[in-house]
């Protein structure tokens, strides 16, 4: 593994951020596509644009785009279409997922990165059909009219973020999530409903990013696990931040878990021992890196460090 | 236009039905596909499956799979795996909207295909859930580890698909639906709300069940003409029934537009000119298909025929 001690985390992410923010203003529009004889509602797309726009860390869409970078041999190319498109498309289905889960009859919950969520601000139809149409739109970006991005990469994207997203990926760990209230979970379902929750769509953007480039096997099954262990990661710390820090912080409302009496790391293992799992969540995913053959991993590097050592 | 008098609709759908009423039982289930590691919760996919077995005309798989035949010149080929493919797919995302639809926030019905809604038998949060799975695996059924079904074909398939069910299409015209009640629409208002509402995925299965085969420009545009003048008609009938039939006919709850005070084409038109409007686009519809240069629309013909005619 090449160690390039110029890369600069910070940097990188603030330039693709800022890629990522043009295209999502870009494409969450009431403008039809090209080819498409209508475009959308304008409160529709009003209440899908509050969801989407100014918030959020974007680390799916980083990931998509670190990965991208990492098995494309030339580091200099800019980020391809596809993998912005596909960057764009992980966020849209994260972002439907928050409208939904934060509406009454899921998490109830008012604040969301530090706005009050789509429901209190639009009502909760609006939001339900804002959610849904999110999701749509999502396969909508990777299935463009352009020869630049050939059949069988939108074809494989759809396939990736379809398995993620529904029930056998995110929608099926909320699920089990949802039964799992006041329920003495062991740490093997704890993980299980992590792995699908959560876990699903952040290893798929890692996976996305590499469907944009010519992985080989090997550096496929090692990217697999780098996602895996960061997507567990992520959740792990999650559990550890929603007890440590306060709710300007977080942006949402802190200590939920523990008020709805919900299965936790944290409450499973203790503060320390999540802690100690998050480092050996980092470590695995580093050494899996450093055994892709990739030489370009840096981004994926910094990124996996800021899930595991992120403050909020 | 081939006129082949041997043609029996009922036997044709009967036939036909029988194969996506099997094709989703083995479709929506708690197992991963080929090549993924994990399955579904079950808890999840038992309201999956309520929500989409045993119930509902299938209207849109057929189609698509009476599209699928028309550009298919060998008229004696079993349905395609693309095709059936397509077909449930698309039925997927009408099922999806049904229990979204159905959920208090929205219509708040109890009772759909004489059976109680998702959310009374499964709870809120469920029906949610169901409903963004069911969106999710439309897309993955598009989008099999499946070499006889080419990816162009894949990536085309859900293309068509989420332009017509996102912001664009049937997502859009539920916003303007809800933004509506009470709303003195004129005609031409309407019209676009159902254009998007329910015309959209009506025209998709058409043209999703052409892109099944190799049809020519003509033919397409004819077929696109068919699907707009079907999936209008779909929804003038649809308020016409609303006035005329009862909940026990219907299977769902009658009347429930002239409570709420929503626009419809009988409120606007009255019963008599709904009614004309009605033979007037199943007209239109049986003029493109003759005009398509496609010879095997016998299913095409018996199904608008049916879409108006219907008395549920």
């Amino acid at each position: 593994m090449k160690t390039d001690t110029t890369f600069n985390l910070s940097a990188w992410s603030a330039e693709h951020l800022d890629h990522v923010e043009r295209a999502l203003e870009r494409w969450v529009t009431a403008d039809a596509p090209v080819g498409v004889d209508h475009g959308a509602p304008a409160a529709l797309v009003e209440a899908m644009r509050y969801a989407v726009l100014d918030g959020g860390k974007r680390l799916r869409p980083l990931l998509v785009m670190a990965a991208s970078e990492a098995v494309n041999t030339d580091s200099s190319a800019p980020t391809s279409d596809a993998a912005l498109r596909a960057a764009c498309a992980v966020e849209l289905i994260h972002a439907y997922s928050l409208v939904h889960d934060d509406m009454p009859c899921m998490d109830n919950d008012v604040l969301r990165r530090g706005k009050p969520t789509v429901h209190v601000q639009f009502g909760e139809a609006s939001a339900l059909l804002a959610g849904d149409a999110l999701q749509a739109l999502a396969f909508e970006l990777l299935t463009p009219d352009d020869e630049k991005m050939p059949a069988t990469q939108q074809a494989c994207l759809c396939q990736l973020l379809a398995r993620a997203a529904g029930s056998g990926g995110m929608a099926g760990g909320q699920a089990i999530d949802l039964a799992s209230v006041g329920v003495a979970l062991n740490e093997s379902q704890l993980r299980e409903m992590h792995r699908l929750k959560t876990g699903a769509l952040l290893q798929a953007s890692v996976m996305m990013g590499a469907a944009c480039g010519d992985a080989s096997g090997v550096a496929l099954a090692a990217l697999k696990q780098y996602g895996a262990a960061i997507g567990l990661a992520f959740q792990v710390v999650d559990d550890i931040l929603d007890v440590t820090a306060d709710s300007a912080t977080l942006g949402k409302t802190a200590g939920k878990d523990a008020d709805q009496d919900k299965p936790t790391y944290v409450s499973l293992l203790g503060l320390e021992r999540s802690a100690a799992f998050a480092q050996e969540l980092l470590a695995q995913a580093l050494q899996a890196l450093s055994q892709s053959g990739l030489r370009n991993t840096q981004a994926l590097q910094g990124l996996a460090n800021m899930v595991v050592n992120r403050l909020c």
